[in-house]
Formats: C-alpha cells, sequence, structure tokens
C-alpha cells in the first residue's frame, strides 16, 4: 500500500490512545457509508481549551438528536480529550470529538441495530485564513447552490453533510475567489465552509438567524458584542445587504473571528479589516487566558 | 480495542486485494469529515454481474461531476470488482466501489489538496426486504422529513448524504412502520432509504421525474415495463396518488422489485404482491441470466 503521510497529533478510539496514523473506522461504518454521524470541534490555545462546556454541550445535544446519546460522560469526556492534546504535543491545536452509527455485524440495514461509535482527535490548530493575511481577508462568493435545508437535515445537529459546501468551494474557485458563502431558498446568505458570517451596518451586527449551524464562534461574537455593548440582531440578511455591509467577518473555530473584505468581487468597507471586526477580534484572543471562557489541558487529565 | 465482527467479504484500497476487516479509512479522509464521496453499488447474482456497465457509466459520471474523475479505466475496475467477489467466495454478492476526497497530509482544507481514494468491496447479496416477505410486502411511512434537495445536492450524484433518511426511518419504527418514503417541498412522494418508488394506476406505471436518485434498479424495471408494453410515465406523485396505488413497488440493487403493501396504513391493492409487480419482479430475475443484461464473473478477473 503507499505510504501516507499525516499530521502531527494523536487519538481515541476504541478504549485508548492511539498515533494519528492508526485512527481509522472501517469502510463499513455508516459514519462513512450513510454519514450517519455527528461531531463537534474545540480548541486549545496555550494550552487552554476554549469555552469546552460549550462544545461539549451541544455535541450531546446533536447526539441525542441523532437517537445515539453519547455515553461518555463529561469528566471522562475532557479527559480524553485532554488526553489527545496532552499525546499530541501541541500547544495550539484542533480537537475534534465524533460519534458514528458504528457498524453491523451482519450489515444489517436497521440504524438500530449497529452499535455507535466514539472517536476523538487533536490535531495542529487550522485557520480558514491564515492570522498573516488577517489585513487582506476573505475574499468570498456567494454561491448558486442552496445550503441543505433544516427540513432536510436540522443544520443545529453538527453534520458531516458537506456535498453542498464542496460544490459551492469549487465554484468559487473556478470564479478566482478564496471560499464561499450559500444561500436558502430566497437568496438569503446562510453560511460558508466551517464558518458563520456577520454583516455590520449602522445599527451593530447582523447574523442569519436561522437554516445556520448555531456555531460556539458565531455565539462567542454576539456574547463579545454585548460586552462591547454593540447589538447584534439574529436576521435574513440578502446577498444585497449582505455586499453592502460596512464591515463583514466570519466565525470559526479555525481562525476565531476573520475579517472579510471582498463579497462577489465587491470591495468591503476600506478592504481591510474593520474597526468593530478588530474590536472583537482581540477581545476574542484576549478571552484566551480568562479562566470563565477557558479551560488548563492539564487540570482536565 | 474491542474485537469488531464483521460480515463475509473481501476489500481492495491502496493498490491491493485485503479482508474486508482490514478496510479502513483514515478520519482525516474528507469522505468520512465531510461526506465528499461518491459511490456506486452492483449486485452479483449466481456469479453473474448485472448490468455493470450502467453502474459503472453512473460512477463514471458522478466522480466527474465531484471534480475527482475516477483514474481507473474500466477493464481494470472490473478486474477489481470481479477480484473482491472472487476472493469473496459469495455467489450472491453486493459490490460497492467508492471514491472519496481523500485526505491532505497537512489537513489543508481546499479540496483541491486531497488526493482522491478509491476503494471497492464485495459482501453477501443484502434484500431491503427479505423474499420470504415478499408477499407481505413493504409497509411505508410517508415522511414529515423532505429530501435533501436538488439545488443542494445534486441526487444524481450517488452520495451518502443520509441524515435526512436515516431521521426518516427513526420516525417510521416511531409509528410503528417498516421503513419511509421522504417527500419534496410540495409533499410529493420522492425516495425511500436506497430504493426508488413506482405506483402503478390504470394507465401503467409512474415514478418520481426528479429529485431522486436515478436508480439502474429504476431504470430497469423502467425497461422491463416497456418490454412488458406497460406504459411508464416519470412524472410528480402526490402523497394521495401514492396512497391511492393499485399496486406500489419499490426499486433497489438490494432487492430488486420490492412489493409496497402499505402507505401509512393505508392497504394498497388487496394487501400483497399485484399482478403487474409480480410480471416485472419475474422478468427482472429472469434477466440475471441473459448476457444481454449480465457478464461472468470469472470472464472479468
Amino acid at each position: 500500500m503507499v505510504e501516507e503521510k499525516f499530521p502531527d497529533g494523536s487519538a481515541w478510539m476504541g478504549g485508548e490512545f492511539i498515533n494519528l496514523s492508526e485512527a481509522k473506522i472501517s469502510v463499513l461504518d455508516w459514519g462513512f457509508l450513510r454519514s450517519d454521524a455527528t461531531y463537534d470541534v474545540v480548541h486549545v490555545w496555550n494550552n487552554r481549551f476554549f469555552r469546552l462546556d460549550h462544545h461539549i454541550d451541544r455535541f450531546y445535544s446533536s447526539t441525542k438528536k441523532l437517537r445515539m446519546p453519547c455515553k461518555i460522560e463529561r469528566t471522562e469526556l475532557k479527559r480524553i480529550l485532554a488526553g489527545c492534546v496532552k499525546r499530541s504535543n501541541l500547544k495550539n491545536s484542533y480537537v475534534e470529538m465524533i460519534q458514528t452509527r458504528g457498524m453491523s455485524p451482519t450489515f444489517d440495514r436497521d440504524p438500530r441495530k449497529s452499535t455507535p461509535r466514539f472517536i476523538a482527535f487533536a490535531i495542529p490548530f487550522g485557520w480558514i485564513l491564515k492570522p498573516e493575511n488577517f489585513n487582506k481577508g476573505l475574499d468570498l462568493a456567494i454561491s448558486t447552490v442552496k445550503r441543505i435545508s433544516p427540513e432536510s437535515v436540522d443544520p443545529k445537529i453538527k453534520n458531516y453533510h458537506w456535498l453542498d459546501l464542496v460544490i459551492g468551494m469549487y465554484e468559487a474557485y473556478d470564479k478566482g475567489h478564496y471560499t464561499t458563502v450559500l444561500v436558502d431558498n430566497n437568496n438569503n446568505v446562510l453560511e460558508g465552509p466551517g464558518f458563520n458570517i456577520f454583516s455590520v451596518d449602522d445599527q451593530g451586527l447582523n447574523t442569519p438567524l436561522s437554516g445556520v449551524l448555531e456555531g460556539i464562534t458565531r455565539q462567542t461574537a454576539i456574547d463579545l458584542a454585548k460586552e462591547l455593548k454593540i447589538p447584534t440582531k439574529e436576521i435574513s440578511i440578502t446577498s444585497e445587504k449582505f455586499k453592502n455591509s460596512k464591515e463583514a467577518f466570519a466565525t470559526s473555530t479555525a481562525g476565531g473571528i476573520i475579517p472579510i473584505t471582498k463579497i462577489d468581487g465587491k470591495v468591503i468597507g476600506n478592504g481591510t479589516m474593520g474597526t468593530i471586526t478588530s474590536k472583537i477580534k482581540d477581545l476574542y484572543w484576549a478571552k484566551h487566558t480568562d479562566p470563565d471562557w477557558s479551560e488548563c489541558v492539564e487540570d482536565l487529565l
């Protein structure tokens, strides 16, 4: 077999910590063959988990909604996640917890006949946009692809149904843009591959109300804006309104608060990171040492 | 680690034939983490592949649409699939070919930076409904869940985005039914987990026109009906019309032509396999020895 290269990192599967290169699932797992799985991703910055309980709450909620409640209780789950980070020897990392439907030894098509599988891994922290490019900002294309509707798949269950986003990414690449934002049936902008979006106007922040993942970083931006006395509206945003933003930014565990400076070729604000975006971004990173917002990896082992 | 049990079967990955239990992919493969993959499933009955070229054509088309055209040419692809069957020592089997986006050694989020991965495996033939239950037939619930829209994910690209179907299955189980059929935004019935549907009325067959996978067995039913001089309409079917079918059946590689005898509790026809369904089913199985419709496994090795 061809030797594959892996990023640094460690994983936990089947009751033990393993090398990331050994973290493999059977091709018969319904988590693969039906994308019948849910997950969450938390990050560690300078050896501290950021808002870990928020991520674990959402993960528990997602697994319950998919009728396969995670059986690992919170302290043990934290011990597993912290163990992956510790063994990875990474100061800044991206830590994913996954539950799949598992597999049936007889390939039975009834999901109730499978045993759910829990997996966790830590890898180096990743950025949707590298910090050295923050002043350049994200160049987004508004996609013609519609985000999978909440009437089909509840976006509050964090899921791997990404083909709409992937097709949107290729569409953006073809037009020379960096990434994409998908729309709903009424051409309101919703979210991009791995990030929520915010539009800044004279009244404050606006972010789509529904049809999107309720991102933890999205909630964090709302919380931080409140602390900064900037009002936030959760509201539908038309493509037109989005393009006419005073400032715009994306939120993601993979990079925090990320400036958007171009939408469909239109320059947003003065084409660099906006003042409000910058304030929220700075407060976001400041919270990473605050014990009310973060937990030390060592304390969870 | 806990020892897992696997069905009989063989696989091909990374250039070699392996035991099915060894067929595992990295949890970092985007085919898992983004369900960024496509596949096809063909069956072997009495050592003969059924309509193999149709499946391969669709697989090539799907991989192209996802911008990762399969690089294995047809003769070699057939040799791999036949090899999996041969090594599995199964007379009747279910043979899956898969292409995933693969992984990036640096976990780069750009799908263009990954190397696609091809996997194939053969397992024992599986039935959506066991043949001994064909006279009892399928008891379907019409789901409140909407099938993922073609505006989000092209259903002609055979894909693993199944959470809508899985949630629909649980909804059906909760109400005491065997399986489910999902609807579109106008409450037209579309398809179930792994099968297309047909409704029989006084004019002949009806099957949904769009928003569904263009199943090979669906096409086969249309072809066989033509041979039997039964007209077929590809047309929207309301839930109401579907429940008032004279006969109804499902089509799937996993069982062929499968009678539907109950829809949302309403008995269809006389509650057993209908005459037209039975004729098409018999012709379907008769074609399995016809060299125009099937190929011998041994001839492809």
